[in-house]
């Protein structure tokens, strides 16, 4: 049963709402934004994961992606797209599926930080016609998955894949995760906290030695993977491209940049309370939401309850925002601040007595996530919108 | 394509796994508990949503069910369950599914905090042949939904819900959600810590007033809820059923137990991390796991990561445990300090140097949940386990 035609009020809540004029303008202003910078966008998947997301992500080309699960890159080579990058550390478990996706695509590529992964690749026969094409992983302090960028062991891992029979280097990979530890940007932050945090706990102790928010963390992760594919180079090696990718990083384009050869970026697409709080973005083009019902009144704690708990939303963020995890679209003094599996409580956030009659039982709002990847991750239907009825359905593909 | 025959080495990971034996032992075990009390087991099946564990959680007869979301209803009255409540405050949004539940099912029951909820009932029309069914559920301070137990309205409404034409009353409902937040309880802890909170944030005050823990708990819902019940039947109103649900509170059999008719747990078929550190179990008892590969070494910062991030476990109960929001099976020194979408990464808990040649890279792990719950939310499959053999395939319903 299509949910297309409907009005959010019919909708069967928590729901998923995607605005369809943002997640278009998102998309086109990476478009536009890489053009400029004449950089390749290699769009990462993981946020949507879906095939309509995809095709707006790479102006309808369907060729240029990176995939944070086999899973995905399996669902977009079904469907039509090519020059897919399995974004993920390789192991030798995951060679079938590999040698697969390498025959079917005309450029499929992995992913590698360990000998283990090159030496297993190198003894692998690749399809026929087809040769392994590798992008190496690097960390420049990203504290990710990566050869540390100033161990001489990550250049000879370089020249390892470089010699290796049957591979091909495809280039150099890095994702500044820590862009969304540091510290804050003042952009758009009406809505926003200081020092935001993914959850409130693993960003501790990360952005040491970034000083200045995103711009410094692109700015270093840029010098050090240009020092590093230097001295990858002066061994005589070969290394088409350069990436990095993170939306804090890709939504401040800076000069430096143009001395890489491609960006991926993948937040963007829907963006969320996160990156407000980082400046990338202002609240108004974040292209996603949560619809929930108000279920109850409970006046004797002066608090509401929605049908939107963890399942509906996540915990991820929670105390990052006046709003709890999440800005309450056009009531920005209410607060979430706890949820059970399918339950929400709502509290006034400065303390105020809640007008009840303002939300009757029965009555939507809209939550913007903390965390579009990991409130996105919990729907099987996204619905887009145009203003309040729903034109299309976007099915995600999930698992790994 | 099915994994059944498949060993675990085998299997895409990450992966939710289930214990046969111990899920069996789980539900076989709480049936006796009721059976001697003398209590109805009506089984909450939100922690896996199944068929087959429902099947086990009734003993076989399909009879006696409470469900988080009306999708689940649906879920089990198409297989063969009947006696079901939707144990979550109706709202009038809803009337046209719990009309055609009540219309399917012998026994159909929704659970009503508001005069809206029963006035709305009492003007519809229910199906022929039939009346509503309606708990009221009452809050005995344990700060869910419900009706205040002192407050009058609350018998108010209970009348309300006794009188109205073409409902009737069920009985009376309470959930001890607070006894998740409750002072630690003195069993089984060599895993587990103190002060235990669901996610660390939300527990967050809600103990004022229970000094003892779990058994507290209980032992005050009941109180309440007694004189709660005593306030209503003074008003002429029969009321069948009194029942409290929470696994913390279920797994203490206690003698006062016997004045209720029936126990409403859910999350013991499968237990975690969480009830472990509240003494509701052993680790041994807990049914369910996560295992997941090693896929890369990071001596530099000595570190593991593996192939389960937040989408493969959730980061509920980040440091609530010495592993992190897990417990390591076989290497409690483990400690899962952070998570991205797709990776964790792994310390040692005690900052010694870890021996990577331990834990090669594609070696498996297995990961016990800090809240098996949404562990389980985050996959579509669990693979059910004699040792480490796949026997069966159970399929969850999702959505709502």
């Amino acid at each position: 049963m299509t949910s297309v035609g409907l009005r959010v009020s019919e909708l069967t809540t928590p729901a998923f709402l995607v605005d369809k004029a943002k997640v278009e303008t998102n998309c086109s202003n990476m478009i536009d934004t890489c053009k400029k910078l004449g950089l390749k966008l290699r769009a990462q998947t993981k946020t949507h994961k879906t095939i309509e997301g995809a095709v707006l992500q790479t102006g309808g080309s369907k060729r240029g992606l990176v995939t944070s699960t086999l899973q995905e890159a399996e669902f977009y080579a079904t469907h039509g797209f090519d020059d897919i990058l399995y974004g993920y550390p390789f192991i030798p478990f995951h060679l079938p599926r590999v040698t697969e996706l390498t025959r079917r695509l005309e450029q499929f590529h992995v992913l590698v930080d360990s000998a283990l992964a090159v030496d297993t690749l190198a003894k692998a026969s690749p399809p026929p016609g087809k040769a392994w094409s590798v992008f190496l992983k690097v960390d420049c302090g990203n504290k990710r998955a990566g050869v540390w960028w100033e161990e001489d062991g990550g250049v000879d891992l370089a020249v390892r894949v470089w010699e290796a029979a049957g591979v091909t280097l495809a280039g150099l990979y890095v994702h500044c995760g820590d862009s969304y530890h540091a510290e804050h940007h003042d952009k758009d932050t009406s809505n926003a906290v200081a020092g935001a945090g993914d959850g409130g706990k693993e960003g501790e102790g990360e952005s040491a030695g970034w000083a200045e928010g995103p711009d410094k963390v692109r700015d270093q992760t840029i010098e050090r993977l240009l020092n590093f594919a230097g001295r990858v180079r002066e061994g005589g090696v070969v290394c088409p491209t350069i990436g990095i990718g993170s939306t804090p990083t890709c939504s401040r384009p800076a000069p430096n940049m143009n001395q890489l050869t491609e960006l991926h970026p993948g937040n963007y697409i829907f963006c969320d309370a996160q990156q407000v709080s980082l400046g990338s973005c202002q609240v108004s083009e974040v292209a996603c939401c949560v619809a929930t019902r108000v279920i109850g009144h409970y006046p004797h704690r002066n608090q509401l309850l929605i049908d939107c708990g963890f399942t509906g939303l996540t915990k991820q963020g929670m105390d990052q925002l006046p709003g709890g995890c999440c800005i309450f679209k056009d009531h920005a003094h209410l607060r979430l601040s706890k949820m059970t599996q399918e339950i929400g409580f709502v509290d006034d956030a400065n303390g105020d007595q809640l007008e009840f009659d303002k939300f009757p039982i029965g009555s939507l709002l809209l939550l913007l996530p903390w965390h579009s990847c990991a409130t996105a991750a919990m729907y099987s239907v996204y619905h887009v919108m145009v203003e309040d009825e729903v034109v299309d359905e976007w099915r995600p593909t999930r698992g790994w």
